[in-house]
């Protein structure tokens, strides 16, 4: 089967590869969606390495995509097929369950589906575990289902954030993550104050359709004055979707005394922080990674249409043979076509949603839904 | 009446000023004891300046001293002398009480005396509005009384850290403020583990003997390897009373995943930070500045003996006289002799307890306890 393996940065090659052979508790996938960009650019801990991975033990190359889902094509000898039966709509769960500490996200050994091996979204077929998998309810569509991980993600942070109806937000950086993080606070508190810093016009568009209260140019106003103008002490709340000096300092000098700041963007440098603003506004300062058994309850948002419009934001399809060139190389040039030169960096992290495409893989006949 | 009046960095001088003139709600007290080194060698926000400060309409020189107690010698016709009667010994409890925030100590315009103006501790004299104090309780000298500013400041820390009865803590630097939170941390939760990294042989001693569990020289160890080695995953909380590069990743590093760091240091340049770690293992980051009415409870745990030992730490006495030679330069000097190189720069924060001296300063024979 073919499948988008990950020898570095910069080298993803769509090669074939055997199809999986399940082992007794395991089902086969057909894959549907893959997609990430993560490690494309630079060296990501956990994708892969010369190292074999503590949990997987395996080594480069690792088959990428941990953001899709599939439908359930064969079925292990010890899996319950009442419940994971052939053609049955699945998502994964993500991490591996076994960490000592009990955060399944913040495992110094975690094991990650499409990031540290055990195959991966870009692939025609994936064999994994079921206690990794989630059945897709009824009415949501796979496409829908592929987008559950980085909503997770959003939801996750929100969740983190001690964020209430009666609050504030500003998100910085309205990518995919950052859309996801208006989207669900939107479902979760409809009458909040939800304001939004982003530098491109059509996904500034797309913040104030899903959720924002308001929208901010931080390359033409200064975000810190603009927020006070509108929330005088700071807003309670800041959720840093960019991960870059400016985005963060945008966050810190707009929060609230005893505000929050969230970072949810895996950064490429080292920041520098004035210590001494923490202390005299007493900021809570601190970050997310992933999500921990979520799942259940995004996927009830969904089906119970508080979270809604997400089909909107699948914007462009392509195949798998066509992965690196329409997929990865076309959003690192695309990106400076667009001249967002400040969160350029983001663009690079994810390409879920928003002004980036959502890559999804076509598998041919074998897809029920395409 | 003499005073120590700051007019900038390494520019105090005690000079004579006329006594304070009483208005009506004002009493005068016969200052005891001020201490404070923080703006001697560099520029705090705060300190006086060439422009007047927005509540105080002072600029410099102020008179410095906000650690300190007194006797009240004179009351203003607007005083309750039942409650403020001459003779009562009170300590201050620092900032003004206007913020429409809520939040005395985080006020950006925050007045707080012996700091912007109204007078301090290193004077004969200073004439308070009775809302800024607090009377002290029978059976607490004056000299312990001077020490509830500082304890307020680690009570405050302790209290915003969420630490409870079965967490464990890791303290970075014994000096005052470090030594009052191993202090309050040993007083609240007798049984928990703290354990304290410090340079300097006689404040490790002094922060076993006051309740740290075990301390640790980090100029011999690499602390989180022997943090870890103690509490496997790693500390609940990890409080910074050194503010600097080292200390700040030595907690980062030595706390477990969702830990929390409590900066409570002034910090003299920027730090570096890396946000993938925050993020990767989901630290709250935060800090304090001060505190707010927390005097009540410091002082009934002092009253009720359950902070004890506070008179063992006051290792130098002064007059007001020599707070220049024998204060501060002294202080700045004998640094370098101890050759406490990392955790220099906290020598210079405060000088109220631990192997720094106490300015008490004399006022001569006008006090009624010296
Ligand atoms: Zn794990
Ligand atoms: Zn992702
Ligand atoms: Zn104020
Ligand atoms: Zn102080």
């Amino acid at each position: 089967m073919k499948a988008g393996r990950y020898y570095g940065p910069g080298d993803i090659r769509v090669e074939n590869i055997p199809e999986p052979v399940l082992t007794s508790d395991q089902v086969k996938i057909l894959t549907v969606c893959g997609s990430d960009l993560h490690a494309y650019l630079t060296e990501s801990p956990g994708y892969g390495s010369v190292e074999p991975h503590p949990i997987t033990q395996e080594t480069f190359p690792v088959t990428l995509g941990h953001e899709f889902s599939g439908t359930i094509v064969e079925t292990g000898p010890g899996v319950d097929t009442t419940k994971w039966a052939t053609g049955t709509n699945v998502i994964m769960k993500g991490s591996c369950d076994t960490c000592s500490q009990g955060y399944r996200n913040l495992c110094p050994h975690i094991g990650f589906i499409g990031i540290t091996g055990w195959g991966g979204g870009l692939s025609e077929y994936i064999a994994v575990n079921v206690r990794y998998l989630h059945t897709l309810p009824q009415g949501i569509s796979l496409e829908i289902g592929a987008c559950v991980e980085p909503l997770a993600v959003a939801y996750h942070a929100v969740k983190r954030s001690g964020f209430t109806e009666d609050k504030t937000a500003l998100v910085v950086g309205a990518g995919p993550i950052g859309l996801f993080v208006v989207k669900v606070l939107r479902s979760l508190y409809p009458t909040s104050t939800i304001l939004v810093s982003e530098p491109a016009t059509i996904r500034r568009e797309f913040a104030l359709k899903h959720g924002a209260t308001q929208v901010f140019d931080p390359t033409n106003i200064i975000i810190p004055e603009a927020i006070r103008s509108i929330v005088a002490p700071g807003v309670d709340v800041a959720f840093d979707a960019a991960g870059i000096q400016a985005s963060m300092d945008a966050s810190l000098f707009s929060l609230r005394a005893r505000g929050t700041y969230v970072n949810l963007a895996i950064w490429e440098k080292t920041a520098t922080l004035n210590v001494n603003l923490i202390l005299v506004r007493e900021i809570n300062f601190t970050g997310i990674v992933g999500y921990d058994r979520v799942h259940e309850e995004v996927l009830s948002l969904i089906a119970s249409g508080k979270i809604k419009g997400l089909d909107e934001l699948i914007t462009k399809r392509i195949s798998l043979d066509d992965v690196v060139e329409e997929g990865f190389k076309k959003l690192l040039s695309e990106k400076d076509k667009h001249g967002q030169y400040t969160y350029m960096f983001f663009d690079n992290l994810s390409l879920s949603a928003g002004l980036t495409v959502k890559i999804l893989v076509h598998p041919g006949s074998r897809s029920p839904n395409l």
